[in-house]
């Protein structure tokens, strides 16, 4: 459940880290920086800058950095309130973008979501993490080792880079998501308890949660592949376009999830239905061979005084006779029905 | 249920309080208003003039305040009529706006709607509340208290600030629903009774009473964001846009909520049909291991004169054993079936 | 069911009156007309003439009247053929218009349906009541008491006014189908008997067919405010506006009901199910507290020779403790399972 | 099930004989053809002609017929591929049209369906029927008979009167269907019985055909009235709009239809749990009323030595009072509950 | 389920054959090749070139032929990473097609798919088989043996037979769907078994496959209808459009067979409700009859001293006569319930 927070007021994870990649094709520089006031020399550097914030800074601080960037107000609400939709804002001199990320908290076995915040500049990108994660770990490592395209490209490629990284995040939750489905079919046609229920209850919230982060990111990338940004040169559409099929093939694979959701539970219902069925069977069977018997026995335990059979040398024997027929006519009757 | 009521006849609140705030930068003036007429001196003053109606005024009050700030008749009814769907209408002279607020009455436990319509012209806001409510509150005191924008700014901000307090109070619906569901979600799970049905009922309703006015809502936002009307300064198209946002994510919320219900009446009606087996298993083993039993009992009450195991010394206790083996059969087998 | 109806023979309802109006702001004339051949004088009148036919003319009576008053051959069938989709039709001389009135047929308790037709042209407005209802009798008594807007304005008020009775009547069934889904709201959640289900059943036929009058009435409407017809003034345009939003809220309070009446019907499918679990566990806990009991009754019904207990001086005061021991536990086990 | 089935080899349907109508407005002529050359005296007459095919000519005597009117290969095969959807092509010569007829066949009791190709060039119509069926028989009477409209105008108003013949056809379908959903209707209330359920699932199988056959051919007769071909003269647009509000009247009512159709499912399935229910309630109440009645009359049958009961006087007629008050008790308990 | 797959590692078919067409109206020439160098060869020949790859060339293989032909990096990776959905890409010097085939796996009783992706110059096509299938030997074969358009004509021409040769693939699938589902609405009408439910399910998953293939087939192909690529001459068009005409037929035949198997399911659901209904009918009879004698036989069982009945002379035949009554009795009401 997305809810509005408090702009102003607890943002939800502390700031724990600002690191600085400042680079160009010959040039590369990382370091940590504790002090805010630090990054206002970065903020004129021929050389591209990626700012990166693990969790968010308070409010006051933000407004400190907006300050040297030129960043406007409703931006840094924007970066603070974690529950927005991703979205893509053209503010002239910079775009911003606000995108989820995905990972499984081990715990309690449950997806998690995180809001990651971009500003983008013509020589600087900010990531705002709300969760100080993993997520653009590899790219800080391609940054460090190679003097390829990454190097020799400006913030487009970055943006590229992390929003792809991004979309990795997705496909793995869509691979767990893929995994649990197919295991779940099994259990439901092989092994239908309640847990299963809940189980598809639980994908089925997921699929939908991804779903509403896919669409807008959508067109958050599909907004820059129509090459109507300064910072967004022409040659870096092309890689928009890719994650933008991405993000088509991530929708179209949660749409069949649901498809095979709603499949599994019309299964699972009609399971719970036959099992149901078969229990009735074992009942009526067994009620209907016995309650004849039963009250054979029980006519032959009245004490009526004048009571022909009772005297009779064969009577006893004659009733098991009597009974086992009736038993026997009863079965091959269910066998005939299949019910056994 | 929205229904068409008449316009000329009994409106639903009748008015209880005329309050006016005129305002610039330096000017401050907040008075409550007795006589209609006495409106009229706030026709042409050039600070920004919000005129607030606690309560609908009846419809000869109503035409009289149409003659002071030349408001249409048509207008004049839309305002009285409280049935209607959120719009907004270009009037040339004014905007008029209706939108609708929600509040949760605590007796009855059920969300109420009430109807704020708004006449905005290019000095004055004419707000009228429905239900005298105090959802303009913080307005008043923020104008009172404060010299910033909202001192410096014309009608369109001081109307971006009333849907603003309008959309905050469809938070404080859509986290109750939130909160709701989630109490829901393990009530579903852990104690499916009836009431359950019924509170699934009452949120799904909800639910869509409150998607039925945001969807206006939204298209009447988008309207002021597209910088078409006079009294709107390109300026403050930005503050509606934010409002947008907002209506947007409320929207998205919703869905999920719908999404979440429709998932939550499978697992309930699958629960149903779940505790029908577990009753019909508890009554299909009593019946399978009683009856045998009791028919053996029933042939050793038997009279017969030949009897020949009644004669016999340990009969008696041979038909415990054998009963004792039957029941132990049975129960083996429903534990392989995993009945019990 | 729509049917497509031979236009050439049996029309629904014959032709019982026609009336003929025509004013202006300072003539009044209301006269019954019995010769159809008497219409060709109101033809070339400067004064508006409203013509309304209770019933409808033979084919023969209306190919008169489409000589007289220019009809196209088409529109004559399309006059006849009463089981048409509401549509409006530019043939340039004259607008013809199909709509549909809604009436509750008291003895069947089942809401019918009836086509209105409008032919208007700039002076002259035809209307072809399948039905000689009483819809359209207020506008007559305000045309005779009023000197008014309506008598003031031409051919295209006096449609708005005829179309608004038309919608006024859909009001009327809008407001009985909500008060029937809340009594049944109520009926369901306290006593769902299988009427219950019929009603739903035919709730939901009312609403579709309102839906699918509404949703084409819709386009009429919208088609004259676009302001394209030379006989429709600008000025009327806000008056088919209005008109316009009626329909967008019948639209839409009829959208709700389809959505109540489908969680209706959860709600009482789900109720059958909770019965039929509560009949169940009756059923289950007779059978469990007396078969173990029967069988103990049972088994000290035996006739065997040597059976200690028998002998035992405290055997039957004991069997009832232990019966009623057995009894209580098996009540204190349905306790605690929430059966009892 | 459409297939696409091999075009060059085995048709449907074998050509049974060729038609030829040959008229202006003074000029009639009729004949059979036997071979397929003495076609081409028709090719250039002034005369609107008609070639009218029961069933279709195999692949060679198809590719000499569109030799002489100069067919493209093209429309030959989707004249022969009988699987086709509805559709128009514009082959700048002629107009290809393809639609399809409907009949029910009376042994199986099943809607056939069959498709007619129509070839219209300025002066001719080429028509193919799949199935030499009856449905042109009343245009070729109308010919023979009137020197009315029919024979004055053009191959496009003759091409309405086809068109317009195959939307009578569905007409009669529609009704059909009709009247079966309310037979339906008065069973699933009445006697909801397995059989019900397959007759739902015809008629809805039934509903789908129709409507994927009128939903393509909308557009066929859709583009027919946009006025863009030469031998679609601008006064036969009206004449098609006319079929177009047929199919669209079509549509509308198939589409309710299906919402009748699944209103009636649901209360089948409702009605079925109903029984169930009703089921289970003879069952709990005669096994409530006999089970304690049954475990007292075991009581009494025991053979304790000490039993005081056993020799009390009133003892036999005591048992009855109590047995008979059990009875009555349980009897007035399940009255309450609305069981019986 | 569709996953992302590293582009630089393991494809999933290694390539085991190239096969090159080289060929104009007079000159053919078909050879294997097994070098890759070889295929510079055939860059800039005039004639028509096809090369054909069974299985996927490794990546670094793939960057050579990349260079030979001109082919982008990205559309290298697309060739590479399988689990694409069909999309076809503008590169400017050539198109890139990835579509997929069906076909059906004989041991898993299983509709496999894998992709096919098509590079399109003028003078050549590069088509890559990720499984080396039978697909195409049709064309080959053709190519072989006749000198008619296939030989006359350009890559063009030769797309469209692939493209055709893929879509006929499909159609086998289609076909095979819609007669498993014929067996299968046999199955549920006479034998439902749980099986039918798996195999529904199965039936569900195969068509949302293939409609997710064939939507953006569609788009694909209608792309190549739209005339806008250099390598598509005006007149293959036409063939094109006839491709699009089959993949639209695919896609409505799809959507039938999703609300058969959606009627399927409601009619497999609805006769297990009504086989419970039997199993509860048969229950209650046996139940309903016995239950009262049963009890009858325990009275006369009873040892009352003082017990009337029992002295009695025709007590016993009278107690046959009243269970036998009792017995008819119960027989006839179930009748008239219509249970027997």
């Amino acid at each position: 459940m997305m809810k509005k927070e408090d702009s102003d007021s607890g943002t939800s994870a502390e700031l724990s880290g600002i690191t600085v990649i400042d680079y160009d094709e010959k040039y590369f520089d990382e370091r940590d920086i504790e002090r805010i006031e630090d990054l206002a020399t970065y903020r004129l550097t021929p050389t591209v800058t990626w700012i990166n914030f693990r969790g968010l800074p308070d409010s006051d601080n933000l407004a400190k950095i907006g300050e040297i960037f030129g960043i406007h107000p409703l931006t840094i609400e924007d970066i603070l309130n974690t529950g927005q939709r991703p979205k893509l804002e053209d503010m002239v001199d910079y775009i911003y973008a606000a995108v989820k990320t995905f990972h499984f908290h081990e715990k309690s076995h449950r997806m998690m979501t995180a809001q990651v915040s971009l500003v983008i500049t013509r020589q600087a990108v900010l990531s705002f993490e709300e969760e100080g994660g993993v997520v653009f770990e590899p790219i800080r490592e391609k940054l460090r080792k190679y003097r390829g395209r990454i190097r020799r490209m400006g913030t487009d490629y970055l943006t590229y880079r992390l929003l792809d990284a991004v979309v990795d995040s997705y496909f793995d939750m869509v691979e767990k998501i893929g995994d649990n489905l197919e295991l779940l079919e099994d259990r439901v046609v092989g092994n239908p308890t309640p847990d299963v229920l809940k189980a598809i209850h639980l994908l089925r919230m997921e699929t939908t949660t991804i779903l509403r982060s896919v669409w807008p990111l959508r067109e958050v990338v599909s907004a820059l592949t129509h090459d109507e940004f300064p910072m967004v040169k022409r040659d870096s559409v092309t890689y928009f376009r890719d994650i933008y099929d991405h993000t088509v093939q991530i929708i179209e694979t949660m749409e069949t999830n649901r498809d095979i959701i709603s499949s599994l539970l019309d299964i699972y219902l009609s399971s719970t239905s036959n099992r149901m069925n078969e229990i009735m069977k074992v009942l009526t069977v067994i009620a209907t061979i016995f309650m004849p018997m039963t009250f054979l026995a029980g006519v032959y335990g009245m004490n009526f005084k004048y009571f022909p059979e009772l005297e009779w040398r064969w009577a006893y024997i004659s009733f098991w006779i009597a009974v086992i027929i009736i038993a026997v006519l009863m079965i091959f009757y269910f066998r005939r029905k299949k019910w056994l």
